[in-house]
Order: structure tokens, then C-alpha cells, then sequence
């Protein structure tokens, strides 16, 4: 009934499970696209442009930013990551639900332009558990840890201008919760209006 | 982890099933509570108070009035009906995900007063089946039904400040439709702020 798919902005502490979960959501359900990122970068082993990333030269991502073929765009040491419009909408229109992964300032930004996405903070049940999660990984140095726990309490002062919090206890059960708080958008009214019109005509003229 | 129930308010076109949805909503799950209204009228013949409504004298109801205690009111014919604040408030504590049903104007009242409260129009896929449902009832006249038709055109008006619409094509997934949106609002960052305060302070302390 609705129009186009939906866009949906995941953020959330590091080692709170993102990647996973939306790994799992795009395993498990075919509607959903996962937004590509276009960075000046270069692209590390194994990467594949339009796969990662899109990995475009400075002057391009420069002629995109003019252009405003970006939703958004940050700029982190001497590099340029950012959403390019085009993909995203087209997917849309296609009917796909798209998930786009961006940290707080970004998903601010993309709110902003599109007031219809949704913006969902995926954290841990407590914050033990996100520590011992990035302990658990054994592949940074408590130096690495603390840094990230203390960009964590940055980071928590901005949930407040989410839509919807979703911690990740179980991965399966969160997936679930993930497509539910997804799924529901669809029914929104501002995503309906074509056939809020169209009852509204039916109903004069029957 | 949230605080407390969520307030849906459900509103629709007369035929649009909104009472067998409700009725199958309140069988499958223990998680609601349906709000009852306080109405000056005469119980009718089967009505109990406290069930069907809380059945009050005139100046009892203005005394509601006074003390604050309808989040919302209105006057049909010679009687007034109002939604009691107590019982819906008192459920919601109990961690009940209230049902309200009610008109337009009344829908509007409780969402000023409860911003957090959603918003639901229920309707039917198309108009022709809106009239075949209200035909089909067999117990009222054709005048009765086009006056329900002309005033379902009136109430299409309104449907854009809902939150939601719920389109009753089949009562099964519909309910299940309806429990998922309920159920999502648990997840709004709005109805989690002492947890977010909690995992903010667990997070400087850690």
C-alpha cells in the first residue's frame, strides 16, 4: 500500500553488535539494501568498490559535495566518507527498505533532510556488558577499550535525538525487533499519503 | 525496560471493524487494557457499570470536569462522555498498553495532552468495501448507511494527523498489524529516558 521503502539510520556504541545485526536482517529478509558509503580512501585488502565502499578520488568527492549528491558527509584525518543521495533514493523507490549505518552527527544531518527516516541507537543491556564485549573481541589493547568506552559516554549524551533504542541482548531476538520497529514505518501516515488521497476521492464519488 | 504501557488511541470509519479488532486484540494478548468511558446516559438493557462504561450523574461528570480528571470530553444529543484519566493512567503504570477508542476530536485532545499517546486510523482497503461492510450488517437503513458514508468523507479530512493508519482487510493479520505498533512504541527513546539516564551513569562509572 505504501509508497517506497523506508530509511532507516543504525547507530550506536562500538561493540554494541551493529554490524552483526545487520548482517543477520539482510540474510534473513530480502527488502532491505544496505547503504554504501563513497570514500576518498584507498580501498585495504579484500575491499571491493560498491561493496565497502565507493571509493572515489578527492576531486570527485568534492564535484559530489557541490553537486549535493550527499545526504552527508564528514571529513576524519586526512579522509572523506559520505552517503551518496543517489543510491540511497533509487533504492527506495524500488520499494527496498534502506539501512544505513553513520554515526550521530551524520544520522542528525540525514534526519534533517529527510524527516520520514527513522533513527534507531543500538546499545547493550548495560555497560558492563558493552565492556566486556570489546574486551571479548581480544583484538585491541585496553588503551583502544578505554578510548572507546569514554567516546561511548560522548556518544550517549546524543540518544535523546533517536527515535527508538534497541539493545542487543540476543542477537536473533533483536534482529526480529529490528525488522518489527522497521516493518512498522510502512503504515505511517506521512508514507501513505498517495492513498490517503485516493480514499478520500473513492469516498466522494461512491 | 520501559517505564510503562504505551497509550494507543484507535480511531476509524464506522464499518471499519474497529470493535472486532479490539475484541481479538484483547483475547490474544494480556498486555492490554481497553480504557472505559464515564458517559452521562442511561445504561442500556445488559450494560454494566464499569464495564461498557462508568455510568455517572450530570453533575457528577461536571465535577470530572472541574477537578481535571477527563483527559478528554464531548457532548452528543443531551449527554456527555469523557475519558476518566485515572483508570488509563493507573493501567499504563501497571505497565498495561491501554486501547482508546475513540472520534477525531477526542483523538486530537489526548495526543496535546499526551504526546507520547499514538495515534491510529483503522480503515477499510477501499471505499466500495466500506459500503459493502456497512450494507452488509443488514440492520440499518440505506439513509443510515449513506449518512455513515457522508461522514466517513468528513472524517478522511482528519486522517492526516494520525500516526498510523491500519488498513482491516483481514482480521487475523490485522491484529497482528496492530500489536506490532503497539508494540514497537516500547522501543521510542521517549519511553526509555531512566534507562538512558541509568546507562549514561553506568557509563562515567565504569
Amino acid at each position: 500500500m505504501n509508497e517506497h521503502g523506508v530509511l532507516a539510520v543504525i547507530s550506536g556504541f562500538s561493540g554494541a553488535g551493529k554490524g552483526t545485526l545487520m548482517k543477520a536482517l539482510l540474510e534473513k529478509y530480502d527488502n532491505y539494501a544496505l547503504s554504501i558509503s563513497a570514500t576518498t580512501r584507498n580501498p585495504r585488502e579484500g575491499e571491493v568498490d560498491g561493496r565497502e565502499y565507493f571509493f572515489v578520488t578527492e576531486d570527485r568527492f568534492k564535484e559530489m559535495m557541490e553537486q549535493d549528491a550527499l545526504i552527508e558527509y564528514a571529513q576524519y584525518v586526512n579522509h572523506y566518507y559520505g552517503t551518496p543521495k543517489e543510491y540511497v533514493l533509487s533504492q527506495m523507490e524500488q520499494g527496498k527498505d534502506v539501512l544505513l549505518e553513520i554515526e550521530i552527527q551524520g544520522a542528525l544531518k540525514v534526519k534533517e533532510r529527510f524527516p520520514e527516516a527513522i533513527l534507531i541507537f543500538v546499545m547493550p543491556p548495560n555497560a558492563e556488558e558493552l565492556k566486556r564485549r570489546l574486551i571479548g573481541r581480544g583484538t585491541e589493547s585496553m588503551d583502544v577499550i578505554n578510548a572507546r568506552l569514554r567516546r561511548a559516554v560522548e556518544e550517549a549524551e546524543g540518544m535523546d535525538s533517536y527515535d527508538y533504542i534497541l539493545i542487543n541482548d540476543e542477537i536473533s531476538s533483536c534482529t526480529e525487533q529490528l525488522h518489527k520497529m522497521i516493518a512498522v514505518q510502512h503504515s505511517r501516515v506521512s508514507n501513505n499519503l498517495a492513498f490517503l488521497s485516493q480514499i478520500r476521492e473513492e469516498l466522494k464519488n461512491i
